[in-house]
C-alpha cells in the first residue's frame, strides 16, 4: 500500500498502526497483561485471526516500533513480542475506541465492563495501566496496584450479576 | 470482509470505521467545517484519495450511520454528507490519535498546531467543538465561541512562526 503521506498527526497515526488486525493484536497484547506469544495470539484470539494475517501484521508492528521481539524468558528458543513505549501509549486510544464502543454498538456485557472500569477511572487509572504495561513489557519498577486486576474484577462481577 | 464479530466494544469500533480511508474522510468531514459534497472531499483531499475508494467508504459510512445524506440548500439537485451524532462523538478519539501523532510520527508544523490546540484545550475545548459540529450537521442552536476558529489561527500562527 503505496500513500501520498500528507503530514497531518492522524493520518500518520492511522498509517502506523497500519490496519484493525493490527489495533487487535496491540489490544489482546495490552489486555493479555503479559509478553504474547505468535502462539498464544492465535489460539487466544476472540475473532479469530488468520496465521497468515497474524504473521504479517507482527511484521508490521515490529519494523514500525510499536512490538519488539525478544527470546521467552521460559523457553529460550522461542521468541515473545512485547509492547514498546510507543504502543503503551495508545492505551488512551484503546480506551476511547472502547467508551464509543459501549456507546455506539451493542457489544457483550463481559467484555464492556473492562471499557467501563476504564472510562470510569479516567486519566488517573489510564496512566495507572500504562505503568503496569512498562512493568510487564519494559521492565519498569511493578506498580502499586494492578489495573488490569480492577478490570478482570470487573469482567467476573458482570458474568456473576 | 466478513468476519467473526466478539462483541469487544474495541473490536466492534475498529468495525464500525471500516478502515483508514473512512476515518480520513470523517476526519476531514469534522475538520472542513461543513456539510461535504463528494466534490470537495475529493478535490480538497491532502490524502489524495482515490474517488472510487471515496464512493465505496461514503457508501458505507452512510449504511454505519457515520454519514447522513441531505440535498445542499444552494443547489438542491447536488447531494451533501453530513455527520451525525455517533460521528461526532468520535472527536475525543481523533484528538488522541492527534495527541499520539504528534508524540510519535514527524507530522507538519502546521498541521500538528490543530492537534495541539485540542489536546491542550482538554475535554472542554472537545465538547465545545462537538457542539460547534452539532451546530454545522445537525442545526443545533451556535455554540458561544468556535473550536474550529481557534485551531485555524493555530494553524495559520504556525506558518507564520
Amino acid at each position: 500500500m503505496k500513500l501520498r503521506r500528507s503530514g497531518c498527526p492522524i493520518n500518520l497515526t492511522l498509517e502506523t498502526f497500519g490496519d484493525r488486525w493490527s489495533l487487535i493484536i496491540l489490544r489482546d497484547t495490552m489486555f493479555g497483561g503479559q509478553r504474547r506469544s505468535f502462539r498464544s495470539l492465535l489460539t487466544g484470539s476472540i475473532e479469530g485471526i488468520a496465521s497468515n494475517i497474524l504473521a504479517d501484521r507482527l511484521k508490521r508492528l515490529t519494523a514500525n516500533g510499536l512490538l519488539a521481539r525478544a527470546a521467552d524468558p521460559d523457553h529460550k528458543q522461542r521468541v515473545v513480542y512485547t509492547l514498546t513505549e510507543k504502543a503503551i501509549e495508545l492505551v488512551p486510544l484503546m480506551v476511547m475506541m472502547g467508551s464509543w464502543g459501549i456507546r455506539h454498538t451493542l457489544p457483550s456485557i463481559e467484555l464492556s465492563a473492562r471499557a467501563k472500569v476504564l472510562e470510569d477511572g479516567g486519566p488517573r487509572l489510564w496512566a495507572d495501566f500504562m505503568d503496569e504495561l512498562r512493568y510487564l513489557h519494559l521492565g519498569s519498577p511493578a506498580p502499586a496496584a494492578s489495573a488490569l486486576a480492577k478490570m478482570q474484577a470487573a469482567c467476573e462481577a458482570s458474568v456473576l450479576a
